[in-house]
C-alpha cells in the first residue's frame, strides 16, 4: 500500500535486499537514453546490460554515441541478446512495436519481469489491438496497464507492464477521475486537443522533424487515425459509467520536451470547479507526481525535465469544463513513468531515483 | 464587384486616380510597423503621417527606433495629432481600445474613412460591447466588420471598418461557410482550440512574453474570458441558422508569427469531406487569399509572412469534423487584412500591395 | 552604371524590352523555392521552366510538394532537361556542386547566361578549387564572382555568375572595404566567428538538422575545414594589400533563417569608428541593399525575409575592431542575391523584384 | 584534499556531522530558484530561510509564485532579514551587486560563511573593481574566487566565495590550463566569442528579452564594455606567464539555458592537439564536472540541465587553436557551481546534491 511521504524524505528500502538486476533493450533512442540516465543513478538497481538493435558489436565508446551520458553512465552498448536479457530481474523494452511484440511474451514466459515502452500490449480489446497493433500476436499472462496512479495494485503484481503512451498519460490523468466520479454528462462529446514537443517523434530524422520545417510552425496530424486515440478511449470507457464519443487531435509544436493536453467536456448539472477539486484531491492524495493547480492552469515549462503531471481546470456556469494537463513526454510520458512502475513492482518508494 | 484574377497579373488601377492620402496612428507597435512596411510600398497610396502616442516630438531617427524599416520607409514618427489625421483620406488606427474608441467616431464624423485595428467597434450587440469593450461609448455611422472575404460589400461602402481580431479571422473563415450552409448539427457544441505565436501579445515586455518563460513552453490562457470568444460567437450567430454553444481557448506557443485554429464540430447527417469541399470552393471562389488544402491540413509555416489563410478539414463516418485554419497573425490577422480592406474601400484589386 | 534611387521609386525598365526567359534547375530545395517565389513575381521575367533532378515526370501538383508556393506560383515541376534549359535566356542552377560543375560550362558554351548557386565556380585559384571543389573540371569563359556590391561591372558582362556562399557574403561585405582601404594592420590575424540558422544546411533531414538536436543548442562545426573559409580568404586576398591569416568557424544556432558574422581585426594606427564609417559610406553609397548601422550593431531579426545586409562596427582605443554583419542566408546569402545579379545582368534596377 | 570518485558512488559524509544550516537571499530570480531546487534535495543541508528583497511579508504561497518548485520545495519566501541570515552557517547571496556589496562583508564579519553569486567581489584589483563594480566599498577578509576546479584550496578555507560569472566560468576552464602551461604564443591576441541563452539576462522582462525580439535572432552586445571581459582578463593574467590582449564579445542566442564559448588563440611552436589533450587531462584528472571531448567539439545540448563543463579543441598546422567550452549558465555558470563550492567548503564530496 502506497503512502505519501513528505518531500525530501524517501522511505529507505527496507532490509538488506540486493539491488534488482535491470537491463535495457533499445538504449540509444531518446527514451532509452533517459532510461540509462535514470537507472544508472537509481539506488536499488544494478544496470546489467544496455542493448541496441542497431549495434553489431559491443561498443566501448558509448559516450561518443551518447555524449550527454558521458560520466553519467560508463557502460557499453551491446547488440540485442535475448539470452542476456533473460538473466535480468527486470527488462525495459524501448523497442519498435514489432520487436517488443516478440520479445515481451518470451521474456515474461521465462519469468523475467518486463516494462514495455512500446504500444504492443496497451490495448486490451483484441479487435482494437488487431486494428492498431497488428504485430502483437499474443498477450502474455499478467499484463498491467502502466498508468501508475490509476493501476498501482495491478502493476505491483504484473509480469509485464505496458507503459502508457505519452498522450494517454497526460490526458487520462486529468480525465479518468471525472469519468470515475460520474461527472461527465451522459454520452456527451469529449474533445482532446494535445500539443506535443518534437522529441515525441523520436530520434530518427525525417521531413516532419527537420528543424527548418518545425521551427516557427504548428501542425495537426493523425486526425481520426492516431493510435493513442484508441488508448485514451479505452481509459475513458474503463473509468466512465457509459460511453463517450471522443475526438483526439495531436499537434506538433516547436519545442523539444513536453505535452500539453487541453480537454473539453460537459459536466453533469451542478458540478463546479470545487467539485472537480474535491474529486482530484481524493484521487491523487497519495500520488507524489501529480500536482493540482486548479484554475491557475499549468504550463509545460513547469514540468519539463521532471516526472510531474500538473493538472488545472476551469468550469463555466453552463457546465462546460476545460481541463489542462502537462507532462514531460520523455519522463512521465515514457521513461520516468517506466521507472516509477519499476519502483511499484519492487515495492519501494515510488519516487526512488526520480526525485 | 470582385473578380478573381490570375496570379501575377494585378488589375491596374483604372484611370489616373491620384494616390489615396493615408495616415497611420500607432505606428511603432508590431501591427503599426507592418502597416508602415506595407503602405510604404503600396502603389495607390501616399503615406502622409506615421504617428505614435508615445512620441513627444517629431523623430527624424525613425530607423533607429524601427531598425527593420530602415531604407524601407524613410519618414518620421510624429506625436499623435487628430488635426493632421483629419487631413488624410484614410486613417489606420493601431491604438489601444480606449484611444480608438475616442478617435474613430470623431474621424468618421469628419468624413475621414477609418480602418480600426482595435477591438472597439467589432461587436455589434450593445450589451456584448458594453461587457467586453466598456471604453466604446458610441458607434459611428457606417461601421462594417472587416472580415474581407465575408463582408466585401459592406466594407466597400463603410466609413469605419472594424478590422477583426486575429483569432476570429482564422476561425470564422473556416467556420462561417459551414454555418451558412446549414451543415452544423442543430444546437451542437463548437470547440475552438487556438494556438498563437507570441507576437500576438504585442510589443510591450511582460512576464508572459519573457523569452525564458515562453521558450520550451505552451500555456492556455483566457479560458471562458477572452474577448475574441464573443467576436467568434457573433460571427457564428450571424452565419448560422441557429445558436451554437461555443468554447474558445487560446494557447501561447513558442513561435513568433502565426495562428493555428483547430475547430471541432458536429455535422448534419450525410455531410462528408466532399460536402465541405464544395461549400468552401463556392464560398472562396473569388477569394485570392484563401487557399483550400482539404485533408492534407495546413501548417503555420506555409502562411507566415503572407496574407493567406489556409484551410483544411477532416470528417469521420459519424459526422464529427475537425477544421484547421492558419494565418499570419500580423498580416491576415491584422495589418495585411487592414490593407486588403483599404483596397476594397478604394475599389482596386484586393491584392494590391500584398502580393 | 548603377545609380542609387530613392526608396519606393524603382527605375522603370527602359523601352519595350521583352521579358527575359528564365529557367530554374533545382527548384524544390530551400533556395530553389525562394527563387520560384521571387522570379514568379519579377516584372521583367517569364519563368519558362522549374526543374528538379528528383522529378521523373512533370508534376502538375507542385503545390502539394511546395505548399508555401500555392497560389504564388502555379507552374509544374519537371525533370531536369538540359535541352529545355538551353532554350532559356538565363538559367539559375540550384543544384549540388557536381551537377552544376557539369551543367554550368555546357550552358555557358551554348550561349545561355547562368547564375550558379553552387560552389563549383567560386574559387579562381586552380589549386584551391581542386582542393575544395574537385568535381569542377573546368571554368567556362566569362565567370564573375557574384558578390553584387563588389563586382557589379564583371557581373554585368558575365556569362556565368558564381553566386557567393552565404558566410562569404555576410563576411566580405563587412571586411572587403577595410581591406581595400588598407585599414588592417599588416599581416594581422583575422577571426571570423559566424552563426547560421539551420536552413543553411538545406532541406535534406539529418541528425545534425533534427529538431530535437538543434533546439536549445549551439554547436561549432567545420573548424579549419569549411569551404567557405577558402572563399573568404580569396575575397580578403583580392581586396587587401597583403596576406592575412584568417580563422573561420561557423556555428549552428537554433533559428531558421539568418546569419550573423562577427569579425575580429586589428586596424592600422589611428583608425577610429569614424574612419570605418567613412570607408563604408563610400563603398556602399550606391548599394541599395547594404545598411550601415555603426555602433548600434545589427541583429538577424532586422534582415530576415529581406535582401538587406546590415553592417555595424566598434573600435577600441588600442586599434582592435569588431565588425558585425547580418543577412538572410536564403535571400542575400543565396536566392535574393542571385536575382540581384540577374538584374545587373539585364541592366535593370538592382532592386527589381526584391523590394 | 579532493579525490575523484567513480560515478555512482558518492563518498558518504563522514561521521555524524549535523547538516549545515543554509539560507538563500534572493530566492525568486532564476538563480535563486535553482538554488532552492538544489539545496532542498541536498543531503548535507538544512534550508533555514529563503528570502526575497521584493517580499514584504512571509508568503506561504511560494508555489504560486514559483510553480516549478511546487512539491519540490515547500517552504515560504520571507522578506530579506540580515538578522535571520546571521543565524545560518552558510548564506547564498543571489542579489543585485549593490545589495551583495553591503551584505557580504557584514555577514562575513559576523562569522557566517558566504557564497556570493553577484559580481561584487570577483575582481581583486582595486582599480578594476572600482571601474566595473563601484558599489563595492570593501572586500572582507578571506575572499576566494569560486571557480571550483582552479581554486579548490582557497575555497575550502574561504569566508566569502565570489562565485564566478557565467562567461568567465566557461571561458577560463578552457583557457586557464593552456595559460598555465605556457602554451600561448607570447603577447598573442585572444578572442573570446561567447553565445548565451536568454536566461542569462535574468527574470526581469525587457525589450531585449522579449520573446518576439529574441526568437529567430542573434545579437552581439557589450562589445568592449562587458564586465565579464575584465573577469576573464583577470583569470588569464593570473594563469599566464605574461600579458595577452583579449577581446570578449557575448551574443544572445534564441535558447533558454546554456553558453558556448569559442576561444581563438595562437600557440607556441610545436604545440598540437595532443599537447592540449595532455595539459587538459592533467588539469582535470580529479574534476568530476569537466568532460574533455577533444576534436569532436561539445554542444550546449549535452550540458543543459547539468553541472558539467565540456571542453573541445582543434589545432591547425600553423599553431592556431580553437577552443570550445559549454556549460549550463544557471548551473555550472551560477547555482550549480555555488553548491559545488558549498561542498568544498563543507569538506564533502564535490558532487553531493549535483549528481
Amino acid at each position: 500500500m502506497h503512502t505519501l511521504l513528505q518531500p525530501g524524505s524517501l522511505t529507505p528500502k527496507t532490509g538488506t535486499a540486493a539491488p534488482a538486476r535491470v537491463a535495457v533493450a533499445g538504449a540509444t533512442g531518446y527514451t532509452g537514453q533517459e532510461l540509462l540516465r535514470l537507472l544508472s543513478r537509481h539506488p536499488s538497481v544494478t544496470l546489467t546490460a544496455a542493448m541496441s538493435s542497431g549495434a553489431t558489436a559491443p561498443s566501448s565508446t558509448a559516450p561518443r554515441r551518447l555524449p550527454a551520458l558521458a560520466r553519467v553512465w560508463t557502460g557499453e552498448i551491446t547488440p540485442l541478446s535475448p539470452e542476456t536479457l533473460r538473466a535480468a530481474d527486470v527488462v525495459f523494452l524501448a523497442l519498435p512495436d514489432a520487436a517488443a511484440a516478440d520479445l515481451g511474451p518470451a521474456l515474461a514466459d521465462a519469468g523475467v519481469r518486463v516494462v514495455d515502452l512500446s504500444g504492443a500490449f496497451r490495448l486490451k480489446d483484441p479487435a482494437e489491438r488487431a486494428r492498431w497493433y497488428p504485430e502483437t500476436h499474443r498477450l502474455p499472462e499478467g499484463v498491467a496497464y502502466g498508468l501508475t496512479e490509476l493501476e498501482r495494485g495491478a502493476i505491483g503484481e504484473a509480469r509485464l507492464v505496458a507503459n502508457p503512451g505519452c498522450f494517454p498519460t497526460a490526458t487520462l490523468l486529468a480525465l479518468a477521475p471525472l469519468c470515475g466520479a460520474g461527472l461527465l454528462a451522459p454520452a456527451s462529446d469529449i474533445v482532446v486537443d494535445a500539443k506535443s514537443g518534437v522529441s515525441g517523434a523520436g530520434k530518427t530524422p525525417s521531413e516532419r522533424t527537420h528543424f527548418s520545417e518545425c521551427h516557427g510552425s504548428v501542425a495537426a496530424y493523425g486526425v481520426f487515425s492516431h493510435r493513442h486515440g484508441a488508448e485514451i478511449e479505452q481509459g475513458v470507457t474503463r473509468a466512465a459509467h457509459g460511453p463517450h464519443p471522443l475526438t483526439f487531435v495531436p499537434h506538433l509544436v516547436p519545442l523539444d520536451r513536453g505535452i500539453l493536453s487541453t480537454i473539453y467536456v460537459r459536466l453533469t448539472a451542478g458540478a463546479t470547479e470545487d467539485t472537480l477539486a474535491q474529486v482530484y484531491q481524493q484521487a491523487y492524495a497519495a500520488a507524489p507526481f501529480v500536482r493540482l493547480v486548479g484554475s491557475s492552469l499549468p504550463e509545460i515549462k513547469h514540468v519539463a525535465h521532471t516526472n510531474f503531471c500538473d493538472i488545472g481546470w476551469r468550469v463555466d456556469s453552463s457546465g462546460r469544463a476545460v481541463l489542462v494537463s502537462v507532462i514531460d513526454n520523455l519522463l512521465k510520458g515514457a521513461s520516468g513513468q517506466a521507472v516509477q512502475n519499476l519502483n511499484v513492482m519492487l515495492g519501494i518508494d515510488e519516487r526512488t531515483g526520480l526525485w
